[in-house]
């Protein structure tokens, strides 16, 4: 028999995102490489790590000749790192499509074209645009940077109109290099995400929907299936591929949604594997991240129905004590082997149930344990 | 905030058990190191790969001292290896334990003491003694080896009394190398298997019974929970908690039963992660690889209930076409990342359901899609 060869997936970037596309990709017979500027990486302990800079591009078309596909665990990676690596190797999803979703001016206005509604936003380019938008939308709204943006950065809170100044000094001078963009700021009823996949073949398919609580602008906790969603899911769903087909995309990607007065509004849109979606590890019967490594090399994807009802501590900072999660039935513990730092995610648990009332028991009591009954709370409230 | 030090797990041998193994440690932040003697060894694909051969004490006394625990993919390392690891780090299960789940005669006498029936069996040290045991024991029966034998290498099979020459002939070289065993040929009504763990602190957790079909000797099917095996699974639980305890035993063990008059007999200890086992990374709440490493670990177990009903194919030699297992509801690809070769066991698949009529459905309709209704028939049969 000859020697196989298999598939290589190449990954930019090698924090948590990239560790857990490649443990998916492992089972698959699939071996991962992945890129990252700092040699203690955290995917580097489970695959081989390419030590890179962005610019550093002998090492990056070297790393294009061993790859069969490359995908994205960071997605911010200079343009012309992209373009050059684009006329070496496939590259999903494309730098096009990812030029759109890191844009919050461009993704706002597909959102429209593709019928969903948004919070109302104008693109501020100088102080004048500010009044000006402010005069429009009014107060409350956020002033954000167009790129570059996650996890509550590059924000600035607007309460009153008397707060342009303040908003200005503080991401002013971003406004010529990252652009910006006042948003109003919708009293939402809930946050939603949607995880969709769309394979090279354009099948699409869409995990149930995941209701989030951020805390200071970062996800703390999800809960999947989100309940009572029914109508909104069938039109997430809807949405999502049309929005996938108009981008032409191959991958996971999330995107975020409020739901005001029972109608979903589109907040943003993340061309990659989620936080909001790592549940789907133990709760669906394919992750997000397998159908990403799936979609990416062209395998066909995988069913993305839930298995009961799952939700997700994220850890950021530090890690509690792993005992009680360990202990708890189906708790599942993901460390992701990063050093602790203030703000940083360093892992997540998710914990399963056949159904909302066996889980909201299971997670009072694991809450309890792990004492964190204040983060766990919304989500014992939700599901009951 | 200080450094942190993530434990390191070693592995004696780098198969496919190390591999999973490795890829079950990562979300517990825990890193793998294995050893092998081969560097395409497949577990270096997804962790760092010592290549040294079991005498080279160099190297192994270099590997003991950067894991915190060591454990075996591959049992049969020489008992002077693991003696030099033993006094550098601690190593699970204990060779001690190994020894006596490594040697037939051992293993059935220690079968017996804790109450457990075996099919008759004599120890064969010369060729006189074969005519004595056969005499004792009649024919049909089996002449092993009393160690180093897997997947029905080093045994032949006696139809008649009239067999012994050829038996003699076929295995009588080993009586003074490996020891030689006559066990009686069972006609047993069914192969199950035990799958349990025991922590460093004496918990105890068996899965769900698992009954398994082997062709040639090496094992094609397994089906888990196993039907209408409620008091079995019962005695079983027992029998395999007592056997942990006399043996100190720690990490996940496998034990090899017949099923003969609705009765429980013994036929082999596997001391490790087992491939009747493999089901449990989908098909349970915690799968064996995890709750192995937790126990080598000195971490707490998890809950080894099952989710649903699961049935596993093992590839040998060679890999079928993925896609119809990448589309099945709830179908699992493992492609261990080796070379096709005759015997070989290269992957397995697992399907799950959440009962077993509706897994009944999906198993024949993928067996039908993967042109494997021969391998899949018994399964579907004790399905219904």
């Amino acid at each position: 028999m000859s020697d196989r060869k298999q598939p290589v997936l190449g990954v930019l970037g090698g924090g948590q995102l990239a560790r857990m596309l490649a443990i998916a990709a492992a089972p698959l017979g699939i071996k991962t490489l992945a890129v990252d500027g700092a040699s203690d990486a955290c995917a580097g302990q489970v695959a081989p790590l390419v030590v890179a800079e962005w610019t550093d591009y002998a090492a990056l078309e070297a790393f294009a000749g061993q790859v069969d596909a490359v995908t994205f665990d960071f997605e911010n990676v200079p343009a012309e790192t992209a373009r050059r690596l684009v006329e070496r190797v496939a590259v999903h999803p494309s730098p096009q499509a990812l030029a759109i979703a890191q844009d919050r001016l461009a993704e706002k206005t597909l959102f429209r074209e593709c019928g969903l509604p948004t919070p109302e936003f104008m693109a501020v380019d100088t102080r004048e645009d500010l009044a000006r938008a402010l005069t429009t939308i009014g107060a409350p709204a956020i002033l954000k940077t167009r790129r570059l943006g996650y996890d509550g950065k590059g924000q600035f809170r607007l309460k009153t109109v008397d707060d342009a100044d303040a908003a200005w000094a503080a991401l002013g001078e971003q406004a010529a290099t990252l652009g910006l963009i006042l948003e109003a700021f919708v009293p939402f009823e809930r946050e939603l995400s949607v995880i969709a996949v769309r394979g090279r073949d354009g099948d699409f398919r869409i995990w149930p929907l995941t209701q989030n609580w951020h805390v200071d602008g970062v996800l703390s906790m999800s809960l999947a299936p989100a309940p009572t969603i029914s109508e909104l899911q069938q039109r997430a769903t809807a949405l999502a591929k049309t929005l996938a087909e108009r981008l032409d995309y191959v991958g996971v990607f999330a995107l975020e949604l409020f739901v005001k007065d029972g109608e979903l509004l589109g907040n943003e849109m993340a061309p990659r594997v989620h936080n909001s979606g790592h549940w789907t590890i133990e709760g669906a019967h394919t992750s997000q991240f397998e159908n990403h490594v799936r979609a990416v090399l062209g395998l066909p994807l995988g069913d993305t129905g839930a298995r009961g009802v799952s939700t997700m501590f994220n850890w950021i900072g530090d890690l509690p004590d792993a005992a009680p999660v360990l202990r708890a039935i189906d708790g599942h513990w993901h460390d992701y082997g990063k050093q602790a730092r203030p703000g940083r995610k360093v892992g997540h648990a998710t914990l399963c149930a056949p159904d909302a009332k066996e889980l909201a028991t299971r997670l009072t009591e694991l809450a309890d344990a792990l004492d964190r009954g204040e983060q766990a709370g919304p989500v014992v409230k939700a599901l009951r």
